[in-house]
């Protein structure tokens, strides 16, 4: 059974996307450490993140610049920190956080709770600073 | 006046030196998460990591990737994690941790205390498995 990041590839289940290439989705983390929290994931599933190919890995962290870039174009914040940790999701995916401070970054402080149409705002907001 | 990360590259401090290549160099964090904690700095002096342009980013990246599974064939772990958060040293760079559990890439844990001796024997067990 595909896992639950290759069923928001698919579209079965839905996301707020934040942008799409042919090789990489970025969508909102629905519990985030804080606004505009994204991850990056490649459609293919690949488990630990290391273990992508050169050529994919390097392109799977550019696009995920161009996502950090949107991000900070349209989230008030001091900088986006990143962050992939990979011992839950077996699907390699790059945290990005705006952050005000040091410790946004840690993922055991309590999640943020958005409802859909906050969300929704958010990952439009991001999408409209998207260069692709 | 050079900041720390610059006076590193330069020789001027002295470091636990893991790998390097004409545009990176990754060496061991002295205040470490955990054992084989290594940072990956681009030689020239950027602050923020978003800031770098799209092909340094890539080729800075794909070096971590290549330290990241020098570390991981190292270093007893389940995985490597990957932070960047960049609120301190103005210098951006890369954390590449050993990670047993989902806590081991928070930054405000007690960071571990190892002497030189260690260190070195650390840094020369992670180059010894650097394939550039």
């Amino acid at each position: 059974m595909p896992g639950i990041f290759s069923r928001i590839v698919s579209g079965e289940i839905p996301c707020h996307k934040v942008a799409e290439s042919d090789q990489f989705l970025a969508f909102l983390d629905i519990n985030p450490l804080a606004k505009g929290h994204t991850l990056v994931i490649p459609k293919t599933e690949v488990d630990y993140i290391f273990d992508m190919d050169e050529s994919l890995f390097k392109d799977c962290f550019s696009f995920a610049q161009k996502v950090g870039k949107a991000i900070h174009a349209s989230i008030p914040c001091v900088k986006v920190g990143i962050a992939v940790i990979g011992l839950e999701v077996p699907h390699a995916h790059i945290h990005l956080v705006p952050l005000q401070d040091l410790h946004d970054l840690e993922f055991s402080r309590p999640k943020l709770t958005l409802d859909q149409e906050e969300l929704s705002a958010i990952a439009a907001a991001i999408r409209d600073k998207m260069v692709y």
